[in-house]
């Protein structure tokens, strides 16, 4: 990758943020992990409750969610809080969305048993990649969750089925870069979200041109960068849960 | 393309379905297009107003956002309505989001003026790739507004950028197919939506595994298969509005 | 009726304009008809669910139900999503509450079994008239519903009683005119309603002085204005419906 | 009218029920009028505001309008606080545009100057009928707002039209009866509203057949009896406001 | 207490407005109450209906409840209906839940059977304090509707536990005074509700410095003249309720 | 105090947790405070936004508010979050309420210029005493974003009037005590709220017994309690500014 252009953070294009997992950060959720992408903090909260949604009764089968919400305060400027506008915006939705489809890949639903995970995605503090930020950690408050189910004798064989991890890629001033925070993000050409799976096949990609149009060349430079950049986080989540690669 | 898997249809695996494109489909929208996708119809109205949102004020350019709804009775099961439980669901807020941006790709916002340009796509009978099929519609039904605001002299300039189309792919049965019809979508195996610039350029990505992963090398085959599609599909959009390719 | 009067269209005071009834018009509904009443177009679909509202459980009848809508540009300035809104307005709630109502005398509930059956009237364009153009339409898309439900032998008996029709009539420059259009309706000085039964009987009449006051002379005059123009409805309906008279 | 049935309440088939209207039943209201209709109690405030809604502003004009509620235990079995359910249902906007509709008949709006007055009318007690004698109480509580604004020289003309009261009649048994009560109103086969101006001519009429249909020569005979009782309302009416026949 | 204030009204700073309870103020409820301090007048109704809230069910109990709303005139200038503006404000929510918390004190919950007794408490007309003659008023409605479960032989115990009555008291001018009306209210430093049980002893008690602070010496005097008011309001509660005291 | 029960904490009737104020605990908001008042913690971010509420334009003051929130699983069990409901619930409203009131008793309004200073109190982790641990921590951000306005030299005085800090005390097993954390709250016969201004005067008291009542020797026994810990709330205030008590 090209050294050339200057990040606002003094980043190489494929260097990613300083990133950290702390499990067990709140008290009461059966998975609790903050997770960090610099200045990007996101609170993931797994919580175990027994039953599944209405349409799911009677499969045999668990569920696996998410909720996404952001502190009025954890961007430049305050932004009306939702439960005040009386409901999620679009923007949620969608993330949110995101979020338990890309967590579902990474759990057998139907060795689960009756139980839904929901995993409460809460924005402490935003730096861009608030998203990617949630599914890593989310990924890692949910196989707490598993633990605590399995620790508990709640369910017998073992949910968890491969690590899920996502990264930002996107075109800086037309060049590839890795991991946008907040400057980058705001005045890319080219923004994309990748969500992986532990052996470095795709789950989800989501890439938009916010100015012009991108071409499959780059497209491939940056799922290069995303590679590339997975595998550091799955080596995190390794860490964390204590999980030899 | 291998011609082993039998589609449902019996189209071939890079085969796209009938695509009709019927201007001036009602009388009182600056631009009605009835975009047809084999039996998936969306109505695509493009309505002028003068004046721009509230944050776009004093900016001197102009502004365009769709809107997405479903007859309830378009889909083989009534799905409640939407003004009835009182906000539009996540999906319809994602799709309507993505169909905006990728209008707003067709368009020079500066040459627009003070105007906002709203194209309401609305689903009549769906049997799977609405969100595609409203977007390649709904850009021919902004151009008809866009023509509308010349022809009435309100703008002088010509704020239209480029065509812009969209099309589905995904695997079927392990198999990268292209435009899916509702009984391949509601069984593939992962489902992308690719919106494309009238060269071929991407404008945006949406790939999502349903189940399992794809690969890089899938991600690829898929694209190409976007990527021969398009170029039918702005045929029929320079062939609806009399352009010349 | 005189003739000394121009209505705006050119009719004769006692002339509906051409009315269509086209079924099958969408594949997945029980019912479906395109009623086009001149300009008006309203897409009335049809829907059979197995059940009923709680509060009939037990009662061994069945329900019958209309819903109404309108496409934000069905009209000459576009209006907003109700969705959006996320309520319905006053002006829909009566209408589909008429609609619901004047349906229901179509059909002998108690024959019906425990099925419901909710008609849809979405407005694809609107020129005057659309909730007498519903109901009209409505209950041939109600018919093909309850022969389905025959057809498959959900249900035994024949539900269904008599035909139900309606037509608007209004006081235009102080003259009864029948089935007013936009320009005649918006500025008419009383605009009444008509619900009738094959026979000719009444259902439902729903008159209001927009401005002044109407004599009981000029009711009788638009009764029998309204009269006339059922005859024509029914005889619409029998033969969409290749019913004979 | 024949006197061959007995109505619940034994009153002649043309006999209303007592009629009461006591004004300045609050402090605060520019109007304040409780209608009692027998055991239907409805206290009816009109409140005056500077300024009109938005759409009529610089129209050098005023505006009428009227909401609508009921107590929660003004009906035999309570009923959900529609500000509880988060929105006020069908019903509620269809009598509330009734009454706004009704009322505005009763002035001249050109000399109302800027002002609003909005009229709510909330039922104490309900025992059928409450809509027509919102209308009634309601245009008394109207004329005494319109007497502050002169008292108070905040307008120089008289906008007073013209009286505006209103009755429901119906079929019960068969027979035309007036004044519907409660017992009578849930078992009638057609329920009627009608609402008039002082001289007897017709503002609204809204007759539905609850069961069956209606001829046109009962519709005749409940217009007949409608305009009986209208005169003994529009005596009620002077009486309470002071004014000569 | 000192007499050297004036209060608005005239009365000394220990006196309480005139009081009355008038039972049977409606038809339907099984208790029904207007309570009147001074020129605040609210209705309590009081509902019976069998079962218990979702959380309560198997545990053998019943439930009490209330509901607070003030009709829009019931002020010196109209407030906006919540039913229309789509939900309670917060000062409602949190004054009906404190009349709920209050009622609840008044009973044996366990005596009372799987009933739900619903207060409703709807504010004709304010003058200050409506939430303390809310409480007085609606606790005897609360009492007549238990009285109706055991006429009715619903239930068998009495699950009637103690009187509970309510005053305000306030440092109006730096003096502390009884029972505010708007015009004290809407000028007082510091400003308490007082919720008491027969002998005096208290179950709640909310009090807030409007402007400054207040000292605990004022705390006890506003008490004082809370205690002896209370003795008036069970004089009154007895009185309408026939039991000797 | 009496040391004869055991706090299931093992705490003395009068000791309060160890409290905490972490300032500058987000990188975005005026003022950021992370309080703990043992397990309980509360992120206070304090928002400067120019401009006032319509209701206080053209007065020359400025505003402060509050809001509060709880993340879904900052408790023991998930709870719902309001975004997705679609509202606040009563208890929420009403803590925020509360928060508002008792930080305006800070601040000199009439000093703030015609800025609005939002405080968001958002609960992490609770154990009790969410919302005296708001109100103490939000003191400090409030002031901490008020010295934001004085450095940027965006107002001239100071509008800092008063420390403001709340501690809640209770009725455990008859006992009285401070600090209630969620064992003793949960199961205590009376709950306060105490909030208090530097000198120990008070700013709102709210009372509640729980089951029974309280008497006026038990209310001044916890207000005693109160007193005692307010002045280790204003140290530790003063402590964490680093203002000289």
């Amino acid at each position: 990758m090209t050294s050339e252009i200057r990040r606002p953070s003094g980043r190489a294009a494929d260097q990613s943020r300083d990133i950290r997992l702390t499990r067990d950060y709140t008290r009461h959720a059966e998975g609790s992990v903050l997770v960090e992408f610099g200045d990007t903090k996101v609170l993931c909260n797994a919580s175990v409750e027994a039953g599944v949604p209405r349409w799911l009764r009677g499969k045999k089968q668990g569920w696996v969610t998410a909720e996404y919400g952001m502190l009025p305060r954890a961007t430049h400027s305050r932004s009306g809080r939702e439960a005040t506008r009386g409901k999620q915006g679009g923007r949620t939705l969608e993330i949110q969305r995101l979020i338990g489809r890309s967590l579902r890949a990474a759990v057998n639903l139907k060795k689960l048993g009756e139980y839904t995970i929901t995993v409460d995605c809460d924005v402490i503090q935003a730096d861009g990649g608030t998203r990617t930020a949630a599914i890593t950690g989310g990924c890692v408050a949910l196989i707490d969750a598993i633990r605590y189910l399995q620790r508990e004798k709640l369910i017998k064989g073992d949910p968890f089925h491969q690590l899920v991890g996502s990264i930002s890629v996107g075109l800086y001033k037309g060049i590839p870069v890795v991991d946008l925070d907040y400057p980058e993000d705001s005045s890319a050409d080219t923004d994309m979200n990748v969500v992986m799976a532990e052996g470095g096949e795709l789950i989800e990609v989501q890439g938009t041109a916010e100015a012009g149009t991108f071409s499959r060349a780059e497209l491939n430079a940056m799922l290069d960068l995303a590679e590339k950049a997975g595998a550091e986080l799955f080596a995190h989540q390794r860490e964390a849960l204590g999980i030899r690669g």
